[in-house]
């Protein structure tokens, strides 16, 4: 590929050191199946972080692999899952929720958000048994069209979940974005504490893949493995994903990988607001969503790859551009004097 | 772990050429989900292995993951598959395939391989709509108790398929193995044409995980990656994949890293033969399933890990010894003078 | 019950004929399964009723049934079925559809009807492995809320849908009295050719239970007994469907009741505008929703049995009044009389 | 058909109370879904019949939906149900309850009964996460091999499921029979305390069809209409259902007809003892399975209907005979004559 990349979060391969951590441990002979010394530690060094110290933790390779493994195991047949219609799952996994027997009821979120009215909006109208019970409220944070939860927000939509008899899931593909992005006002302990299941995406900042779902809530703890085993998703070497969450949180890579993606976002919204565009959704992660005239995306796109959205109007399109772990500032630069310069 | 484990060969991580390539193809851009110019290559490599060249080729992470992406895509709802009671989908994979929908016939064989003759025993009693279909063969090679398939016997299991309106579907976990096993008369290429589905393992020869599905009957191969993508068995950065198999073909690392792994079985099982004990199966493949007095078991298993498969007698039961790429003959050497000496 | 009950149309048994059918039946000995005398006769009549000769046609005891058979018997592990979100499978099936494992894409349609420019807004996004593939369009004749489709509607769907490489099917539940309504247009042969696949509901129109699904497609057909089997749908004394479905069809009874429901209901409506309210979809079939103030509703449920479909404004409702084989004119009346005098 | 048939207990309609029961509340209108009084009497009555007060009871249509129903609403995705492989889920169900998501593990057993031994070989290989997890015990009373379980036999299996947190479920297609069978020695109240949950078989014994799944444990009767209308179990006119257990409950009926079939079937047993024939299982209730010459079975096939179960040597072979309440004596003394004649 010649043209420089922003289309998604996960073109390039692993942060060196993270590398560098596989090699280190390679030739050593570990049990299988993510009873090795390197998993045990990362889930035991994770608790610290997270100030969780009775969460269990399981690693798994991929996010669709997450939000399968978790929602099936949480949900009763006739159980469904509420998500926003941008939800991941809602449209984005080809169907893997429905597959494990799951309705997902979805709600229109302007900014990608759950509020507890919309949420209230679903349980109203599903009272017997002629209807789906809906029993989980899948979140993502960052969202799909790169909002952030506000700490009131996740502490609302908690307490209403618990009175309403409602399990909180929390998506964290790109939650290292969302919790160094400057809007943030919510630590990693905090927000644990707020939901009953989550996960902590590796694969989008800067692992080779993986992510660690954290089950906070007791009765959903009691065998998780069998689900994973039966879903394919776990790794005979599952050393593999504990080397590299060990690597993440043993210094604080997982939180400046976050915010590198977030720098670089900053540094390209800023510019195209200073070229004079307008936003989709409010930049404040990894993920930004500027206006911009087809000619001008015409144009960029031979140069740069990223994805067209949707339509805005005749004239402009939504265009959606992802920054990593790995962007290089020099690369946004050229961008944006190229934009300036269409 | 101080013991030596001979418990499976998916004990260390990988060979070091793969890690090197991934170091080495790290920080390039690529397409996500296996469009990426590494799996790209790998597959047509494959092809080119494997001389057939209109095979349609997927890579997953395990096996698990491979044999119930397979399966579910292969059947409709009312469809079975047969298999030994030893293969690993019948016991081993905590009811992956029941969960995609579809019963496994069994059928008893001593030595882990299916004939005509048994499968047709299954065929004769499914006639109709209160029972299910048989539609799919399901064979590993080599098989879970270390045997190997002769080359006639794929051959009569690959016309009484076509005969019987049967696909077959061959688990290739350990198909480096089998293949250049002493006792192997079958080539890659006549293999392959012998299936309508096979995949080829790199887990546990080598890779740091990874397998490659390959779809030879057309009628299997329509709409796969949607499949996979359900499963949650398409890796975002599945580049890591492309890479792994590049290096395994594009020499010849995959069949020596299988050679090597069977020279080390042999070293262990001649050596454990003049030691006078017998096998449960011969001894062919790099897992050996020696019958020793428990007492010796006892005093082995403080220096070396490995399982005990099952009684034999009071006095002796079955374990398995298994090799692998990194297996080193040094241990070997130490095994057999522990076995001798005690 | 003292109230006359509006409720439904299955508030009462079956209509006479069809329980003298039974009895006059009941103690010859017959196949199970469906294979009785009377089920092949009730086949072969209705096939010549639908002028159908090559249709397959099969008996299951009830709607959700059906739709759970044919929706899981046609779609792939990946493929969708597309519906109004006023479907019957959307909501009021408790999540069966997407136990089978089937995501379901809804569309709004104000008057529960779906168009080729509705279900292409739906195909235009599903484009890729991420997202579920739509195969089958799912559609009511008469729909949940009352309407009947118009020939030429039905015509140019299953246009798109041939053009579209879609699967048309319609739940017949309530078609007698969609085809004997005074706004209807097509005949039932007619009908028949214009869908792959359809079911002719007997529950809702006098019968004590069952359908009658008529598969036209070639491709849908084959081993559609098994689907029925595994999910429980085969009743070991199918000659209860065959003996109802022979009664409807022997001569015109199935239309005779559909038409009794059209003109008790047409009474009703007629009546209800006369006392000046309007309706929330034009009255045209069995099921009308009136428009009515809050405190007349209140006043009417002491004496008769319905349900409020939603809230129009502070102080008016929607309410569903279904009339059925079996309503009296004098129970019409008397509504009528006190609608007018509340 | 012009031979008389000992296929099976369902080859007649309805015994002809139940039939009169159906005519005489047929035009009362009625609640839909269960709700009717008829099965809110019904189950009130079954509650005070088997002396548990306590137990939750739902109707079904069939057997193979009672025995989906109930097993996927017991069992979380990565458990198994344990059955003898004569079980009727094990093999005549078209894998019904694989299609649910669960494996079926089973057990040989020559009277096609378990105990708490063989069950225990079960639980005793599958202990980790790579396994299933065995937590449901089905067993049918009487047996699909015609066997019925003494009182001793069900208390141990009571016991050793409750030590070893298993659900015991007993599918009583055939309940009637084997109450009333001359080796039987529980009562159904005593029966009904043994176990978790079980189904009490009215298709079989006389209904037109129905089934009444009783639900004694309290942790399994949360939501099970939900898993009813989920799987197309909940039928809009219940009333038929509630109806005819009403009928076999209000006096003796359902006992009484069981009782008929088997003493049917004791003429027809000690017939053909007398004649000189051995029997597969002793012949103690509604099914008999006598091993017959080859050459005498072709000529009883001329003049009447059963199934060959299996050949038994080279000459011989085992048949099944099925008696009922529509079985009457003179056709059993035809049958024995032309036994003997032949």
């Amino acid at each position: 590929m010649n043209r420089y990349s922003f289309n998604s979060d996960y073109r390039e391969g692993a942060h060196p050191d993270i590398l560098n951590a596989l090699i280190r441990t390679n030739l050593n002979q570990e049990e299988g199946y993510g009873y090795d010394t390197y998993s045990k530690e990362a889930i035991s060094l994770i608790k610290n972080v997270i100030q969780s110290p009775n969460a269990d933790i399981h690693f798994v390779s991929g996010g669709t692999q997450a939000n399968l493994s978790v929602i099936s195991s949480v949900l009763k047949p006739y159980e469904s899952v509420i998500a926003a219609t941008t939800g991941h799952i809602a449209v984005h996994e080809a169907g893997a929720i429905e597959t494990t027997g799951h309705k997902i009821n979805t709600i229109e979120a302007k900014d990608g958000k759950l509020t507890p009215k919309s949420i209230k909006s679903i349980i109203d109208i599903h009272q017997d048994e002629h209807m789906v019970k809906p029993r989980l409220v899948f979140i993502s944070n960052s969202t799909e069209i790169g909002t952030v939860y506000k700490k009131y927000e996740l502490e609302s939509l908690s307490v209403f979940c618990k009175q309403n008899n409602l399990f909180l899931y929390l998506d964290g593909a790109r939650l290292a974005s969302a919790l160094t992005s400057d809007t943030n006002d919510i630590s990693l302990p905090e927000l644990s504490k707020l939901v009953d299941i989550f996960y902590i995406g590796g694969t989008k900042n800067g692992a080779l893949f993986g992510e660690a779902i954290v089950i906070n809530n007791n009765a959903l703890k009691e065998n998780f493995r069998f689900i994973l085993k039966q879903k394919g998703a776990l790794l005979a070497k599952g050393r593999m994903l504990g080397v590299q969450f060990l690597e993440f949180f043993k210094d604080n890579l997982f939180f400046e990988l976050g915010k590198h993606s977030n720098v670089m976002a900053k540094k390209l919204s800023d510019g195209i607001k200073s070229a004079g565009y307008e936003f989709m959704t409010t930049p404040v992660s990894n993920q930004i969503f500027p206006i911009l005239p087809n000619k001008v995306i015409d144009k960029l796109q031979r140069k740069y790859g990223f994805y067209i959205w949707k339509d805005y109007n005749k004239n402009d399109s939504v265009v959606r551009l992802v920054t990593s772990w790995a962007t290089k500032e020099k690369n946004i630069n050229k961008f944006l004097i190229d934009l300036k310069t269409d």
